[in-house]
């Protein structure tokens, strides 16, 4: 399958790198493929610039938003939330219609410093925006509550735990499901809350997240619905 | 120890019983006691009258918001989140000083129709709320996620699985997670989330929580943190 990875973050990167090894065709979109190749200083978090990253990583290669969309099949966005819709619209409604996004960014709000706030918020969703953004698009929220790690290593967690998936069409659901198979989610391990508006639901699950993040210390836990 | 339990609804009915079970002296709180006692029609969620429970329980006895909060030692709101601050207010801020409060209430928000949405969110809690405007009291936000036969009764859900607690006091945490000890929650299973202000993340989980009823059918379910 040919994948499109929208965004050179530790997401996009940790997404695209399991990917290709698992066999598949991966690009990784960004606004600019020339400056994100040149840049050398550090990302906001301390990590270092995809460029180094794509370096390593050579079956992955870096193209602009509308040339992976493109290309790709189906299509993650990785993206941060706050530019999700406009990095969407780049990569262009035409090139993104019929196909699958799998759309794992959570809309953090940064403007009023630590913890970030959502927004939107309680009566509507990231998840929900670009599903009405884009109605030939089909949208399936998923991983948006776990750690990049954990997305595509579930095993580094002990024990079982669960993935989500939102999505109004049922077959990306399948599809989406499949991934996760891929990616080494165990059968029943994945819990299909319905559509696209639960996304509201697991988006609303980053301010505990956050906050279980600073009290474990740690990032290698995830949700695990008990009695599912 | 003298528990104040406010409000007569599901919620507070599972939690004054089990009190009383443990042995601890209990009374229910409630606006007007010789209403609540003379009313024979079902509540809006079709269950039967507060009465007929409190004939069933003759240890519990009902009295107004500001008797129940004269009496408690430790309170505990149970009404519903959109009207906490007004019963509290009705409680007494005097009979409430000095005293453990702990919140179980959700600030759902049913003025839109189903599903509800919360308010406040996001920015804030009704856990802080309740706190802030009473400062003197001390605030616990906990058992707010999770169904009420769960809450006084684990074992009904399967495996290991967490409640949490919030609040700005930390021997008034260390209270309440003995109290959750005598409900019958292992130790270890009670995760201290930090101060009030993560009441928000706790209270952020209902969406997901009612998307989860939803999808499985039933409420015998709880959130676990896998790798906690």
């Amino acid at each position: 399958m040919r994948y499109a990875v929208l965004g050179t973050g530790i997401v996009g990167q940790t997404i695209a790198g399991k990917l290709a090894t698992l066999g598949h065709e991966v690009v990784l979109g960004t606004r600019d493929p020339e400056a994100t190749m040149a840049r050398t200083d550090l990302d906001p978090y301390g990590n270092p610039p995809a460029a180094q990253w794509l370096a390593r990583h050579p079956l992955v290669r870096p193209l602009s938003f509308a040339d992976a969309a493109a290309f790709g099949e189906v299509v993650v966005n990785t993206t941060a939330g706050a530019a999700s819709l406009q990095v969407l619209e780049t990569a262009g409604r035409d090139r993104l219609a019929g196909k699958v996004l799998i759309d794992i960014a959570n809309p953090l709000d940064f403007s009023a410093g630590m913890p970030p706030a959502l927004n939107p918020v309680n009566t509507d969703s990231l998840g929900e925006r670009i599903q009405r953004t884009f109605p030939e698009t089909k949208v399936v929220k998923t991983l948006n509550t776990m750690n990049a790690a954990v997305m595509v290593e579930p095993s580094r967690v002990a024990g079982t735990h669960h993935a989500f998936v939102s999505g109004d069409d049922t077959d990306a659901k399948k599809l989406v499901t499949g991934l996760l198979t891929e990616f080494g989610w165990p059968t029943g391990s994945v819990i299909d809350l319905g559509d696209i508006s639960t996304a509201r639901g697991t988006e609303m699950l980053l301010p505990i997240w956050l906050r279980l993040w600073g009290a474990l210390g740690h990032a290698d836990f995830n949700f695990h619905i008990a009695g599912a």
